[in-house]
This record gives structure tokens, C-alpha cells and sequence, in this order.
């Protein structure tokens, strides 16, 4: 079914009213009166809706039922990566937005290749692709992707979470197992991955004492574009989300 | 460390004599006699090497070590796919080896988009792109990538595994963290996913006659070429393959 968030609609009366992008897009899949379709609120609620009329710039349909988003899943994942190079940040944020998470947040870290000027600049189009993400993959948000600037912030904003996760690819770990299941209740997850060149050393001690569980995902080398979707997913798994 | 798959490797008397592409690489990795490198049988054996002699066609090792290849998944997971369009299938590869599947199988099914009339042709590109990944992320095996036709035939692959789950996304469903609990020693696992317009019903019919668990990853819609990365993901999850 057809689905939209809801920016460019508005509630009145028991109808939905949606105007700008969105109509044209109304227009685009040649949705007739009668057809149904669902317009998110972005907050996690659905609204069902049975479509009424169709013009250019203006569409208007009747909202059958409010439900929450089935897609959605039950636990806040914050995935904060060591910014890559190039494109890899478009997959990274597409399959993480399609995986669960709620949030993408960037930074910079000792073995960053990419050490853009102004990656705030990046910021719309990445929101772009995690918007298009969610919208595809039935979510009930539009996750937030961020810049957090040094590695110090994203230990910061990590330590705010409930569960905080640092993979981490040698020396002493926890299982990433091991950790989730003991933590399956947390309502909040950080899981805090490297850019192409992994972490230095003093990158994980100092995510050790500022108190997150430094984690193994087994002896396979992933991808750093790769890490954050097995990380979320993962996640995904332990919680319930996944069934 | 660096590391090598055996082709073109001979072990005789304690030592490993590299030639061809392989003893190429050792140059423009500017590996030193005395330094150390990774010599992985292709069947899960790593040789633990240190360099004796960098000659342009031919490197010799002293072999240090034998040891189990640490990065290969105790559980063999086929993994087999609608063939999706473009190159999708190269990510589809690139991803799927380093979460840990040990065959990836692509088949025609009713929706898919693409049906080239050749695809063997592009076999030999896959598998290299199985072989690199499966290096890069330190595999000790390199997953093979085959063609297997029509649909029918992909199931028939399945049946011979010892758990087999056909991943579908509406209707009565098991959900797939329930199937994997209920089958953590299974020793070989075939994940079934969809093309880019998913199965339809009658080949999911299909799938639960011949005895597939239909399973269910939850509400999102996973793209064609993300679902069997998060379905390996979760087998590994669930087998102990991630810790």
C-alpha cells in the first residue's frame, strides 16, 4: 500500500489533506478514489486512510482507521559511525534505516579518511536518503542523521542511552551475544562502530572508561559500511524485532 | 595481517612457495623476509607464514602455524535469491560473505525483473567478488556463487540443507528468531528471499508444501538485496557466530 509521511498534510475532520510532493507523488502512482493508502505521522502512528480526491496540488482522503506503525520497531537504536569515505555513508544510512534504527549520527575519529570541512553541508541529502528509507521500508519515523563532530561527542552522546555498545575488532571484548542478551529489556541501544581503518587503541580504552561495553562480533573483518547494519541487526534479533 | 587464499600456493617440507598474482600482491604489499602472513587453505586451515624471500614470481614462507580459520561460521549457510536487477547481485555477494554465508545461489522467479538470457556469463564476476570479499574479511573459505535456473530448482537446493526457511513477507508466517531457536545446531541453513517485487503466492504455497519454514523478519520491507544480509546476520546471531 501506498504510504507517506505526513509533512505536507493536514488532519481536519476525520479527513486527511495533502498537498505539495507528496500530491504529485498521489498523482505519480495514478492512485484512484476509493484506493486506500497510509499516512504516517512520523511519531509511529498510522493513518489509514481511503483516498477521496485527487487534484494536481491538493488530495484529499478519509482517515478509516489510526493504528500504530507495525513497523516500527520497540527499541531506539543509535547507530554512530566514524564517518567513511565517499558514497559508502549513503548504503551505510539506507540499510541501517531499513534494519530498525532510529538515529544515525557521524563522526570524526584518529583513523578517519575523510575529513571533510563542512560535512554539516552533507547533512539534507543524507536526511534525503533516511526519509526515502524509511518511507520504502514501512517505518514510523524518519531517523535523524547527524554530525557530532569529534569522537569525543559521540562517546557523549552514546553515554546517554541505556545500553552503549563500542565494536570494537581485537584485543579484550565482551561477545556482542553475550551483552544483548543480558540487556534484552533496554529501550535504548548506542552502538558505536570505526571508519575504514578501525579504531586506535586509545580510542577503545577510552571508551572502556567512560564505561561501554567494548564488543567482539566474532573474527570475521566487516566492512565499516558493513558493521552498523550487523550491529542493528543483531539488535534487531535479541529484542524481538525480527519475527 | 595480510592474507592469501592457497591458489597458486604449494606447500613442500615446512614451507609455502607463492607464485602467480598472489606472489604480485606480496610485492605491492611491500611485504620484508622476516615479516608475518596468512596462507588460508580455501577449506577452513589457516598456514601461519613468515616471509623467507620476495622474488617478482615467486615468494617463499616458512610455515609457523596450522590453526582452524577463526573467521569461518561454525554453521554452512546457502543463501538463494530472486536474481535482482542490475548490480544489486554485487553487493547482494560483497555482503552476504562477510556475514557469513558459505553459498550464495541466484534463480529466476515469477517477478523478476531481470532475465538475462545468459547468466552464466556472470558467474566468473560474482565468484571474484566472492573471492575478494571472502579475503578482506577473513574467511577460510570462499562461498561459490551459482546459477541455479528456474525457481523449482532453488527449492530442491534448499530441501538438502538441514534447516531450510523461505523468507516471505505477508500471510501466516513463523517468525524467524522462533524457527532459529528451535534449530541452533542445525549444521546447514538455506535462506530463500524474493527478487525486487518479492514471491508471489503461489510460489510461496510452494515453498510451505515442500516443507520450508515461511518466515517472517518482521513489518519492515527489507530491500531485495538487504534481506539476505540481515537473514545471515540473524543466523549467526542465533547459532553463536556473532560473539
Amino acid at each position: 500500500m501506498a504510504r507517506f509521511f505526513i509533512a505536507g498534510t493536514n488532519f481536519k475532520g476525520g479527513m486527511a489533506i495533502i498537498r505539495g510532493r507528496d500530491a504529485e507523488h498521489v498523482r505519480v502512482l495514478r492512485l484512484r478514489p476509493g484506493e486506500d493508502l497510509t499516512i504516517c505521522d512520523a511519531q509511529g502512528t498510522d493513518y489509514k486512510c481511503r483516498l477521496v480526491s485527487a487534484e494536481p496540488d491538493r488530495v484529499e482522503a478519509e482517515i478509516i482507521d489510526v493504528v500504530p506503525c507495525p513497523g516500527e520497531p520497540s527499541v531506539a537504536v543509535t547507530v554512530l559511525c566514524g564517518l567513511p569515505k565517499g558514497d559508502k555513508t549513503d548504503y551505510l544510512i539506507q540499510k541501517c534505516v531499513e534494519a530498525g534504527a532510529s538515529e544515525i549520527v557521524f563522526f570524526l575519529s584518529d583513523r578517519c579518511v575523510a575529513k571533510p570541512e563542512t560535512p554539516e553541508k552533507k547533512l539534507e541529502r543524507w536526511q534525503r536518503i533516511a526519509e526515502e528509507a524509511a518511507k520504502q521500508s514501512g517505518r514510523g519515523i524518519i531517523p535523524s542523521v547527524s554530525w557530532a563532530g569529534e569522537f569525543a561527542e559521540a562517546l557523549n552522546i552514546a553515554n546517554r542511552k541505556e545500553l552503549k555498545i563500542f565494536l570494537y575488532e581485537t584485543g579484550e571484548r565482551e561477545g556482542l551475544d553475550a551483552v544483548l542478551e543480558a540487556n534484552k529489556t533496554a529501550e535504548s541501544v548506542a552502538l558505536i562502530t570505526g571508519p575504514e581503518g578501525g579504531f586506535a587503541p586509545f580510542e577503545a580504552d577510552l571508551a572502556r572508561i567512560v564505561g561501554l561495553h567494548v564488543c567482539s562480533m566474532g573474527e570475521r573483518i566487516l566492512r565499516c559500511e558493513t558493521a552498523p547494519v550487523v550491529a542493528t541487526t543483531a539488535v534487531m534479533y535479541a529484542t524481538g524485532n525480527l519475527s
